[in-house]
């Protein structure tokens, strides 16, 4: 039972993809953040704003890139704790390389159907992402009271 | 002192239980903040109120649940880090224990009292939880540099 | 291989050490928050307003702590969590604990510089804080695909 956590096991070396993939993605919003603030010159401390000779301004475009961050800090922490903890309770392989794989993608097409505005695309992702997760708690709840 | 994750560990499956419970409690967030939104019609983004036919709107009641979520954001998974970290230094079984359920018990009490505006239970819950929190640091802290 | 999370190792030791002691920071957020409402008589909630006789006020020097905040829950649970997948596929140590220093003092000064509203400071500390997370998620996935 001992040594979950280390390279020669697959479900470990597939959660370290997933997981540094999808936290790339992640802090890919903050520049995306700051590309929206300069094309829109919205600002919101008066130091940026003053700083291009502006005064703080509010931008539609750039709330968007940051409820979509949001979401991301809703669910891809929660993701990345309950995924060691699964990891450590020697799940399927097949199983647990699908959930990683599924939770990636569902976060990766989440932020471009959120920045589209797009429909229930978002609502879809957003879903798969959440029921990944919960699945993960469950599996690691019932090994534990098993 | 090899082999702190693994199965046989009381204290690591005590983490495993109250890290995988707090995660989905701080997952149900998402589909308290839709009903919210569905009860007072208050949706953010555009695409989600006119699909409805409605503008997008401002509910307090709905500000009020993101709130809660963002306090879990701030809290929980510092607690999943740190809970990993301290169950790394070999604590005591009972206090660690104890750590964690307390933990647990504070944010779920905190949900229940910030969702129903009552003072002082919500500022004692987080108190609690928050002091959870700087304890596992300041063990951790302290096993490393003994 | 196995083994990278136990006491014996420096490079997960301070981890440890700088996690640690970054949480403790991140955690001092919302007593600062705290503060600066009482100072500011500005409180969000309606109840913890009118415990004071006061309505719900805005504050900007609230705002900017909770946008400060707001930034660590976006750098600081990636760390956390980038930083124990690159602990598992032992780095280098000079390395690796050269990215923990980094990490932390970044963050330190960008909660400095965000409270005072100091810029280039603010901006540069979030960029290497960022970048440290970037090369991490790279090194793990090098390691993983290598």
């Amino acid at each position: 039972m001992a040594g979950a956590f280390n390279l020669e096991n697959e479900v470990f070396k597939s959660f370290l993809a997933c997981g540094a993939a999808v936290v790339i993605k992640m802090q890919c919003m903050g520049p995306i953040t700051s590309f929206q603030r300069a094309k829109h010159k919205a600002w919101t401390n008066p130091e940026d704003a003053r700083a291009r000779g502006k005064e703080p301004k509010y931008s539609e475009d750039v709330e968007r890139v940051r409820r979509c961050h949001l979401n991301d800090l809703e669910n891809i922490p929660a993701f990345l704790a309950l995924g060691a903890m699964y990891v450590a309770t020697n799940p399927s392989p097949t199983a647990a390389i699908w959930h990683f794989r599924v939770f990636l993608v569902s976060r990766i097409l989440h932020t471009f159907f959120y920045l589209k505005g797009k429909q229930p695309g978002r609502a879809i992702c957003y879903i798969v992402g959440a029921l990944v997760n919960v699945s993960m708690a469950i599996h690691t709840l019932c090994t534990v009271f098993s």
